[in-house]
């Protein structure tokens, strides 16, 4: 299943997109029209947070059967044409990111991948898929795209084995980590370098585990105006999603909504030679099979 | 005037403390028998986000004088001896904090206050007055205390000038930024170490700005099982408030209700010879002037 969150028609809605259509079925209206309470969930993330998993994609199968079988199942779609993607959800505690988690990647950075590398990405980053982010030229003359592999957490993990770790898993999206490299490099944290306004795009969709069998084993493209950048394996990563989650549920209390970003394969303009940064009008493409792709314009 | 967010009867509400009185008078439950609107804030980070500061410190304080009118307003008070005391809000972008920001603090830690070191406090690791935290024995050798002023935002801020940045304050809390010194080490981004569940004790109170004329010559006492450890004043502050948020607003676009915590001053038990960490049953209050007392117990 593959949910998302959107505006249409002046209004912010959660949905679903079921199989090939290039619509989402409007769950807020389905809920308040065919559900079985008045306090259903109003966002993506209630709906991750109330429910088991499985338990909201059986509720979500039924309301959209009942919605398919009315006269008019149109009234409660919103063609993908007409929509503005937003980030499918707003993580409790901040996007976990991760640096330094593909050995090559460190590399081309001059880093080494011994220690977990963790910053956060701030809500007021976030942005949705064909979002057209600001350039930032008055701060940054280095501007970076980082293709990553997301993992969204489904319930509340602290200090889970990496053995049970998969199941604490609700889905998995797809986030450009973009970093202003001139400002990384000027502040010892990497808060303020990855942070700028537009610099966390994430989606279109959140695809529920049972849709990627293999997230360890699945490819990463990233191109900038069609040229390919990132071609990598999520099979390349240092540290496996399910040790990751081990890892930083040692310490980190996770949150169902809770995302994390596993880290970037190499080939990021900074790693090029020369290097070869973003610029005004670029457009950035990061597909992951069996998730879609997400694109980001920067602002002309 | 000094809002707090509390637990009471088996329920989460926010209040407000007025004059000497030790109890909270509950406003949800004022906006509902007394208010205009039956969409009205449901949390007072709600409440900071939906009104200008000002507006809501009126029509909170017209609801305080319904209630105070009526033949009972006891019912609409819930005593302090009766309540457990939350943090005040939950932040839209993690409490965003700052390292190094006071130089004899900086000089103790054989660090450099060159550069904005700015990382951030996640939800899951926020705790309110008087809690008792884990006390983490299985993780860290080195826990550690850091007393400090927090700001809260009132209004989106993006790129604001120095001298127009007061304007954007909503009011002041105070922060304890337990921090796991041994894990800091291990890791270059200060994410791990300092979000521990239970690590970013925040209250009692959002003191609204107008009670608070001088943040930036305050003192700041630090003690830990009565010894006192830290004895600083805001006014050696490397970067001050308004420099502070017109710098880091330069880069992260601010929201209402986010949480900025500006350091500490010197004096924390890393910092002294032998190094001093907390160990169970310790009691740590941070009391900062205008404010008041911020309690956190370690685990026996």
């Amino acid at each position: 299943m593959k949910f998302l969150t959107f505006e249409y028609e002046d209004a912010t809605y959660y949905g679903v997109k079921v199989k090939r259509e290039e619509s989402a079925w409007i769950l807020p209206k389905l809920f308040a029209d065919f559900g079985e309470e008045d306090n259903y969930p109003k966002t993506l993330l209630e709906g991750i947070s109330t429910y088991h998993t499985l338990d909201f994609q059986e509720i979500v199968r039924k309301l959209v059967e009942k919605a398919n079988d009315t006269e008019n199942p149109e009234r409660y779609k919103a063609p993908f044409n007409d929509i503005k993607f937003l980030a499918p959800v707003t993580p409790p505690n901040n996007v976990i990111a991760l640096g330094r988690n593909y050995k090559k990647h460190a590399e081309e950075m001059n880093n080494k991948a011994d220690s977990l590398y963790v910053f956060t990405k701030a809500a007021s980053s976030l942005a949705g898929d064909e979002a057209v982010i600001p350039n930032h030229q008055d701060i940054t003359k280095e501007l970076d795209y980082e293709g990553e592999l997301a993992v969204v957490i489904g319930k509340q993990a602290w200090k889970i084995d990496s053995s049970m770790a998969l199941d604490y898993i609700y889905g998995y999206t797809i986030i450009n980590d973009i970093t202003a490299r001139d400002v990384q490099r000027e502040h010892a944290q990497a808060f303020l370098s990855k942070n700028l306004k537009g610099s966390s795009p994430m989606g279109p969709f959140i695809v529920t585990k049972d849709e990627l069998p293999n997230p360890e084993q699945t490819s990463i493209v990233t191109k900038v105006n069609d040229e390919i950048r990132q071609d990598g394996s999520t099979d390349d990563m240092v540290l496996k999603i399910a040790d990751l989650i081990a890892e930083i549920s040692k310490y980190i209390t996770l949150e169902p909504g809770d995302v994390i970003a596993t880290g970037t394969p190499s080939g990021v303009g900074a790693g090029m030679n020369p290097p070869q940064y973003l610029a005004p009008g670029d457009e950035i493409r990061i597909s992951i099979n069996g998730i879609g792709t997400l694109t980001t314009h920067i602002e002309k």
